[in-house]
């Protein structure tokens, strides 16, 4: 148990407390950290975080955060807007992004069809979706393979408005890179083998 | 890499990679959980970290944070004021706070004496010490056991008027708990044998 001295101190312990896997130990480190600080540097860090909850904006094309009314993504001209890549939230925007190999935009559905979590499709921006499809040559479903994940995709697919032109597509399901056979699910390498690829050495 | 397509969020993601054992990668899960939360949630994450800046004071009397003139432990009257735990830094106050075994009170020296790092006795919070110590039972030093620490102990210790009615104590040298003999150092291991206590089972 910490015991701190000063209420200033605990309080701010208990916020930095609330931040995913950090215990009161690391949240302690940080206060200390930024009592050492000198106030212009603790002033900037307090404003990124309240500039952050009080500018950030939504997207109005696809649902992304956004410093204005579109995301950065949207408004680059050199990324291709007629394909679509359908996402739960803002951190598989992210986890696309960083991979460099995705040239098209998005559409972040705000979360998947979840009874379990009270989560049915009206919670989910499809509206959007579905009007923005009319204008695509491809939607790419990058939900998870999960229960929830695969129940949205189909809702979507069956939302969708049959078009000979437009191409529905999902991730590639396979090994994972640096992946021991002996570890993989059956479901998973079952499937690999299935589709399996031109070897390419 | 993580391309993030919002200045905000970058800039809220820098700062928290400021954090001691912070990278990139956390300080974005810790930005995400923040964007997740509602505002009453940021403002009182901003709130805390604003005042504790703003607000913290430095005892008069030891030199610790305090939340007004004067910090917790020297307010409290249960405590034992005629005894003076010497530290280096408030860190180390809640250290030995947090065993329960100590209800003296504490000065905090603002560092220890490293020529290396520029820092001498002057900038040291040893004039107020000294003065302390006039109506003072006992002083224990507990600084650590380097180079740095021994020569503030002993610069300190010179500087006392000898007194008759003024013990001065430092912390007891032994092998820690858990530790398996063949990994102690030989000065700590010959120390434990030449001050060796009585077995109580």
């Amino acid at each position: 148990m910490l015991s701190l001295s000063s209420r200033l101190v605990e309080r701010a312990v208990e916020q930095f407390a609330t931040l995913p896997g950090i215990g009161r130990k690391t949240a302690l480190r940080f206060v200390l950290h930024l009592l050492r600080r000198d106030k212009p540097a603790v002033d900037a860090f307090v404003d990124a975080i309240r500039q952050l909850k009080e500018s950030i904006r939504e997207c109005k094309h696809c649902h992304n955060i956004a410093d204005g009314d579109a995301c950065e993504i949207c408004l680059d001209t050199r990324r291709d807007a007629t394909v679509i890549c359908i996402v739960e939230n803002i951190q598989d925007v992210i986890s696309i992004e960083s991979t460099g190999q995705y040239h098209g935009v998005y559409h972040v559905l705000g979360g998947i069809i979840s009874p379990v979590d009270g989560i049915g499709p009206a919670d989910l921006h499809v509206d959007t979706l579905l009007r923005r499809v009319e204008n695509a040559r491809e939607v790419i479903f990058a939900l998870g393979t999960t229960i929830e994940g695969e129940t949205t995709a189909y809702y979507i697919f069956k939302k969708l408005a049959r078009r000979d032109d437009l191409a529905v597509t999902t991730l590639a399901r396979g090994i994972a890179t640096g992946n021991d056979l002996e570890y993989i699910d059956e479901l998973t390498l079952g499937r690999s083998i299935a589709n399996r690829i031109r070897f390419e050495p």
